[in-house]
């Protein structure tokens, strides 16, 4: 089996290296990750500028590919052209901080695996919430590895990828995994405003405490509660409900502009 | 009505520019958009680094504030610190090309209005697409402002968005309007692989032609035809249809890893 692992963190983080040595007994692990860490890119995408694919040494052991990019460029990258026969899944992470709620739009970690589903490749992002003062990463990434060969078991169909959040728990205490839905409400996020030493303004996004959020049957009441969350997501954003209501208003003459010119 | 109008082509973009003028009769405009182009960097965030917030003129007259930031950045901070009354619906673009199909997870300008649903305020993203020989932005923003009118005698239910895209061909040979559905489909995108002067090789991202895409009821297709498309989405990616295949997968003993230890 060939494996693409890819993350948003950057190539040198530890969550990639604990998951690659987890999972290299599932088959043959190519990383392709940025070189630099990519937190909050979200599925941001290069085209202004040319990318480069840099053979990334550790200790002098290759460890991977790294490139000056995004994600998602990553994964574009990877299956154009470093992995030409194409990987049989796509894994990123294991992303230090969960990727729960509306996060899932800002985190580069689900869009390296929105990117590999858009392109037709099965994929999984995994991400490990550090919020409680639990952070063990070959913890984490040992349970990352049974959750995802569970998943290499069954066929993902075409349009969908899993996004895996494992609790800031030990695995001995973790109470099991459930399948979930997004938290889809706003977590209120504010800004800091401070003055800089020449007087000006300047602003911090400061983050919620997600924990303080519960709704039954979501991905951050699942990891909160100390469960695995597995939460199958589709790239079609379509909201069907509210299909018929739109075609129903009045569209009449709408590319005349006559009453506005006269 | 208070209207905050964004943009991920940057404040000085014609475009943006365009639309303003267009929509003054409908409210009271505030512009945040940012600094900078920042086309392609999609749902992105910026917590690394402080965000500022400039007075912008242009040939002596105020036209908005400048964010060295993400067009989801100009959102956030345009609705906490300077728009705190809150808009009555948030507009960004107008885009010069479509953010059609998949590429609606690249694009700054539905990332902002993606943003704003996600703080509980109604929004829609206008593109106009330039692929065709036609760019008359003044016309393309009358045809968006006609749209916006005939949105905003609606009220979108919370938790959806609006993405409008308006088709490169003059608009006295629109055909009129569909609502539409994303294309869900790969684009297939490639790379140019090139060598520099030094000999070392370079990659540029190349896009393909989207005119050559076809799918009866689809957003690409709309625009292809010469219609408005207009698109509801929803912000949450949850896949439901996969929900129950994947509780049935055997996640037995799925915290235990005894058996990767012994």
């Amino acid at each position: 089996m060939r494996i693409l692992l890819t993350n948003d963190d950057g190539i040198y983080a530890p969550g990639i290296a604990a998951l690659k040595q987890c999972i290299e007994d599932l088959g043959e692990v190519t990383v392709v990750a940025p070189d630099i860490e990519q937190s909050g890119v979200g599925h941001s995408i290069t085209f202004s500028y040319p990318l480069r694919i840099r053979e990334v040494h550790l200790n002098n052991e290759f460890i991977g590919y790294g490139v000056r990019g995004s994600p998602a460029d990553c994964v574009k990258l990877a299956i154009c052209e470093i992995m030409k026969e194409g990987p049989d899944i796509v894994i990123s992470g294991l992303n230090m901080g969960s990727n729960v709620g509306i996060h899932i739009f800002y985190s580069g970690t689900v869009a390296a695996a929105v990117e590999a589903a858009i392109m037709g490749f099965p994929s999984i992002a995994v991400s490990f919430d550090i919020s409680g003062d639990y952070d063990d990463v070959q913890d984490a990434a040992r349970v990352a590895k049974n959750v995802i060969g569970r998943i290499l078991k069954h066929r993902l169909p075409k349009g969908s990828l899993l996004n895996v959040n494992i609790p800031s728990i030990p695995s001995d205490q973790m109470k099991g995994m459930r399948v979930t839905r997004q938290f889809a409400h706003d977590f209120q996020e504010t800004f800091s405003k401070r003055i800089d030493p020449s007087g000006k303004a300047y602003y911090w996004l400061v983050g919620t405490d997600k924990s303080l959020h519960h709704e039954e049957g979501t991905d951050i009441s699942a990891i909160n509660e100390g469960y695995i969350s597995v939460t199958p997501l589709r790239y079609d954003l379509t909201n069907y409900h509210l299909f018929q209501e739109v075609k129903d208003w009045n569209w009449d003459d709408i590319t005349s502009y006559k009453e506005n010119k006269e």
